[in-house]
């Protein structure tokens, strides 16, 4: 029977007992007859003979019909002794009570919880009707796809698809038959389709990450079956396929994690709930202020993916990257935006409705974290999980003065900036004078970094300073304008007199330290600016120009917040202390 | 991998290799050299010799800095046709876009998903560190109970609270071991315990409906442990037990399965979370109208169970009958509120917060019913689900002149009313008109009913009429006041000239028609008005002694809403009227 759960009944189940079966006692207590009880008061009490001990839910004998609490019992010998008179029925638990014979316990179409089945175990029910699971056979199709546990041995990527298909096939009450991965063959992949779909009730056939693979999906189902959609208006999820092959459903799955998303929840969705003749499982929604606006194009629906959080009082969402081959932001999403297709534009600041990923008491304890890059945040990450698994820190990488903005603007708990002052040639102080004048803040004293040029290892193109940015046979690679590491470029080149003309690549843009970091490692340039700590994890060569300040940023609204607490407890943990440090490139610039 | 769903990171986890690994294209197209088509526009074609065809996630050599779309592609012999020049880097994904080597993936203590497994598969990791499952054994105890499946054969009850933890319990991330049911019997409860807190790092102990045995589960604790909390000021719930014994965690659970359920959510659930150093899952909360005042008792927490839908915009919470021995309300509820211990009234109409247990796309497609009980409301819910998945018919019996309040004050979508006026002689019409004056109300004919007297088999007591009630060895069941049937039976008593003080057992409400049936079936009393068909399930004789009208009543404004169009597709339907008539005592009224 606990087997049951998670399936959906097939048949309305009625009751087959009362419950309880016959009379019983309510509470522990006395069973006695109240008539024999008539005015019995504190001056005039009655005793009695004829009563007998019960305990809760047992049965209570015919001649009785009324339970006197053990709690109020007093006694004159062995006779019961009564201060009050007792009702009929007082602490008495009817049969029936709980339901009745020939009763709807559980309609049909119904799912089975950890509600239904206590009542119906608790109903003498041992067997109960459900809908058959459908089978859904994954077929993941791709030259460049190797199996997780394998080695890549030139394989281009991991076939991911299978694990998420799984864990979300199966909670909505599927049963998955993962395939073995197939070549970009047409006979292979006919052969598989057409043996898989007489032993199974939906198959899916998932494209590579490339849409040659989906022209080649389509052309498999048209050859033995029929086509009846071939992509859709929606991004990601664009080149979804559903056909029918021998009466039954086949999906031709676009191979991006994020686009796969999209087809399993729009529609494997439905078809299970179809098969289990319920409803589909729908994610919650929420409306929530949207801290960034979102341009979209006309004719298609888009699925942006959001972080969120509670600020101020006020559900803010911050929108993700949406290239659909971004394979990180699916795992990142707390939720979606669904932008419908006549809609181009949703300005910042507008209420939307969030389509939620996680449960809500998850998303309550998030720290909302918007500026500048730092590898500690990951850290910080890490450790709040850790210690206090109420909180989450999630953190939106705009540059320094995105983050000072984003303050402003109620749209995050907490920045981090490094933003060099020309003038003062100071760090920080005076763009918070600037940007949040009239705030209550709070600067939270963190590190000093070591900025300086990223190289391949060996420097083989014998970099030594800013002035080699000028040379033709170096290609560059830059941070995005705002940032604080660009800010001090900029700074610096001002100051040995070179000009952004001259550095080729210098608007090729990246947005953390490790995307710099990463390009020069794949050889796809030759230097960039960042801090010790990137070049360190790529195993990249480092030449140092300069030592910032990165310090954190917050309003003393946010101090008292439960999460706020629990950061700083971390911040001076001398465990984080030591666990930054070790990272290098980093000096400890809070007092702790 | 995939058996990591459900379970929660002891590590963070940070990727080990870049994604992508190189350089790859981000769409089906033609790789080339963008500074070869520097100066190209419609008028000025460039040709290029230099190109590749490259799909989406292939790499792109080292030579090429862009991809051209596709569909953008022209051709000019085999040269490739530029029309405008490319940008570099257009349509390029470069190494560590999706993640770079050394970037956190997965902070610890985070609860695996969907998102993550797929994730984690993407970044080629295969295994991960997780915690433990916690490993926690249930003891049921009582003599009271039988085992599903077997038959009662003398047993009170059947155990039921094992199905519910063990959903419970998993769902949480715990592992469930479930002992075989104990007799009430001191030693071999505790050598159970003892021989299972070697083995587990959890022992539940439940104890069976009664607080006899609640007290035995102490002694046995105190016996070789310490009890740590002995009952707690929360009701239902009351008797739960929390205790050690050898360094691990002892839980006395009660025995109704609602006091069980309270139990689980709030002490066992976080314990399991703080096996898993991640925080206990939490129950969504959203606020609502409350329908129908509180009183609740200072000093103590009172959780309520409510039934919820959303009428007229606005979600309204309908509370359930409180008795923690009702073991089928919890399967009823949709949520509920959680009164706090020094509150000790919440008025109708207050904003109330649901703790729910149902997801909320659920809950929307309700149709709420409040009004007088009638069997073929069974039969609606039924066949709402099974034909509409998407809505569900929720009823809560007030009876009818309570139904035509809760109409009135938007708390209620419909309501069934039976509802006889002495002045006219005629059904229902002019107590709508009195109660909704001014309403726009839409009433649907359903059907004639024939109400009478229900007795024991065979008739016993020779029951022929109502003057018999007066007989001094007849004990009557009647409804609850406001009732159409106690309407109607006050009605035919005043007509006949029987008083009320007349009748024993007169004061002695049931509020169903089954609850009376019941009544008389086990013993409990002789004779109770009520509907034929109730009779007939419980195998009851019955003596007819009028027919009324039972219509089902709305207002106009919902008639437009889906789930009202589904319902009317039911009332319509040829195979309802079948299933509905065959319960026998029903006559149509509906003109289809």
């Amino acid at each position: 029977m606990i087997d049951a759960v998670g399936r959906v009944t097939s048949r309305p189940i009625f009751a087959t007992i009362s419950s309880p079966s016959v009379k019983v006692s309510g509470m522990d207590g006395f069973a006695l007859r109240s008539s024999q009880t008539n005015g019995a008061t504190e001056v005039n009490p009655i005793s009695l003979d004829d009563y007998m001990p019960v305990n809760t839910g047992f049965p209570v004998p015919d001649k009785y019909d009324a339970v006197l609490l053990k709690e109020e019992a007093l006694f004159d010998g062995n006779k019961l002794k009564l201060l009050r008179s007792i009702r009929a029925g007082e602490n008495i638990r009817f049969p029936g009570e709980n339901f009745s014979q020939g009763e709807l316990l559980l309609e049909s179409s119904r799912r089975i919880g950890f509600q239904e089945v206590q009542l119906l175990a608790a109903s003498g029910i041992s067997e109960v009707w459900v809908w058959k699971k459908p089978k859904i056979c994954f077929i993941p199709v791709g030259d460049e796809l190797a199996a997780l546990g394998e080695n890549l041995k030139g394989k281009l990527a991991y076939e991911s698809n299978s694990f998420m298909l799984k864990a979300l096939v199966e909670d909505w009450g599927g049963e998955v038959i993962i395939h073995k991965i197939l070549p970009d063959n047409f006979e292979i992949v006919l052969e598989a389709l057409l043996e898989e779909i007489e032993k199974n009730d939906l198959v899916i056939i998932g494209a590579g990450s490339s849409k040659g693979n989906r022209d080649f999906t389509a052309d498999v189902i048209s050859k033995v079956g029929k086509v009846i959609v071939d992509g859709i208006a929606c991004r990601p999820g664009k080149p979804l396929i559903l056909g029918k092959v021998k009466g039954k459903p086949v999906i031709g799955l676009p191979g991006y994690p994020v686009s796969a998303w999209v087809g399993l929840y729009f529609f494997v969705n439905p078809l299970i709930a179809a098969f289990l003749k319920t409803a589909p499982r729908e994610l919650d929604r929420m409306k929530m202020y949207l801290s960034k606006g979102i341009v979209s194009v006309q004719g298609i629906e888009e699925i942006i993916r959001v972080r969120v959080g509670k600020v101020s009082g006020r559900w803010v969402a911050v929108s993700l990257p949406r290239g659909a081959g971004n394979i990180s932001s699916l795992g990142k999403a707390d939720g979606f935006i669904l932008v419908p297709r006549e809609v181009i534009e949703i300005e910042r600041g507008s209420e939307v409705e969030v389509h939620l990923f996680r449960e809500k008491s998850e998303l309550e304890g998030t720290l909302l974290f918007i500026g500048s890059h730092d590898l500690l945040l990951d850290l910080i990450a890490d450790e709040i999980r850790k210690g206090f698994p109420r909180f989450r820190f999630v953190s939106a990488h705009v540059g320094s003065l995105g983050g000072l903005f984003a303050l402003k603007n109620r749209e995050a708990h907490l920045s981090g900036i490094h933003l060099f002052d020309e003038v003062t040639e100071s760090y920080n102080t005076p763009f918070i004078e600037k940007h949040l004048t009239g705030e209550n803040v709070e600067v939270l004293k963190f590190v000093y970094r070591e900025q300086g040029l990223m190289v391949r290892p060996g420097n083989p193109k014998k970099i030594r300073g800013l002035s080699d940015l000028r040379r033709e046979d170096i290609l560059f690679v830059n941070r995005q304008r705002g940032s604080g590491t660009r800010i001090l470029l900029d700074y610096l080149l001002r100051k040995e007199g070179i000009s952004p003309s001259e550095i080729r690549g210098y608007d090729d843009e990246e947005f953390t330290h490790l995307g710099v970091a990463m390009r020069i490692a794949s050889g796809n340039a030759d230097v960039g600016m960042g801090i010790y700590a990137a070049a360190k994890i790529m195993g990249l060569d480092f030449i140092p120009l300069f030592e910032e300040e990165y310090d954190l940023v917050t309003l003393k609204e946010y101090i008292d917040l439960p999460q706020f607490k629990a950061i700083c407890q971390i911040l001076d943990s001398p465990s984080f202390k030591e666990r930054a440090l070790s990272l290098g490139g980093y000096k400890w610039a809070r007092k702790s």
